[in-house]
């Protein structure tokens, strides 16, 4: 695995300890048919995800508001380390071709690296974005960065210990 | 190595073959003290370059015009095959960090795939640029993509025969 260098100023990071085995959060984080039921905090929803899972791969989601809009968000894997670490990026569109360039100030890149650690009888879990400035880290970090990306992990959480004991 | 798929209306590709072994091609790509030497088609120059030959890591290489202008290409590797193919971008910085948007028309970012395949007593050569759009497309060709890369290719094969034989 890269040795990645995280800079405060450029870069956001949600770290906590999780009480699910990394193995089931790969799987979470792999599998389109976990995908749609924990990616999107509630009450937005995911009707559909594609994965293409190894680098050049596309990661591709469908995430739809209450009202009934819908948002497409596509990227490519740079990364692949079973149950270790997932690095995917939106710069890029699958197959590395450089992604369109955004068409508004919250359509900024990033590149999201999800790590995953056995610790104890679950999983310290990071997932960090890395931004292009200050501006686009502000901006995600304003649109609910730390609360959207933690409801959405309680949900994979909830998923996965659900998904453990039954399905 | 990952499939990738061309696509025509967006892509620009140099394909020859060339009377180097793979393994000195290679070398030419990978080793600034090589890069210096034949990047840029004369009169220009490379006065520098690093490297750091791993995914995500830094490609870098300063460009000198006749008239002492300076300019400053910086990258990341996506796919580093010895031997085989290299891949790199300019949409992302070195650490997968999303690359800074452009600034001019002509600053767009490219996507590289250099491959590379014995063929007889020399190198199936086949450099290919991925572009956002046709619009880069079309900078990169009007800004003399075959005839600039297939020069740089042609110093390339002039010194490495030579390093072949002597140094």
């Amino acid at each position: 695995m890269t040795d990645l260098t995280l800079d405060p100023a450029l870069d956001l990071v949600l770290e906590r300890w999780v009480d699910v085995p990394p193995e089931r959060v790969w799987a979470a984080w792999t599998e389109p048919r976990h995908i749609v039921r924990w990616f999107t905090p509630a009450p937005y929803t995911t009707p559909s995800c594609d994965i293409d899972l190894r680098p050049g791969g596309r990661f591709r989601v469908v995430m739809r508001s209450p009202e009934g809009e819908e948002m497409v968000s596509e990227g490519c894997y740079l990364e692949v380390t079973p149950g270790r670490r997932l690095i995917w990026t939106a710069a890029l569109a699958p197959g590395y071709r450089p992604a369109p360039a955004p068409t508004t100030a919250t359509d900024f890149p990033f590149t999201a690296v999800i790590s995953i650690e056995a610790q104890g009888q679950g999983t310290k879990y990071t997932a960090i974005a890395l931004h292009r400035n200050e501006e686009d880290r502000a901006h995600h970090e304003a649109m609910g960065f730390h609360d959207g990306w933690g409801k959405a992990l309680d949900q994979l959480v909830t998923l996965m210990r659900g998904d453990a004991l039954g399905s």
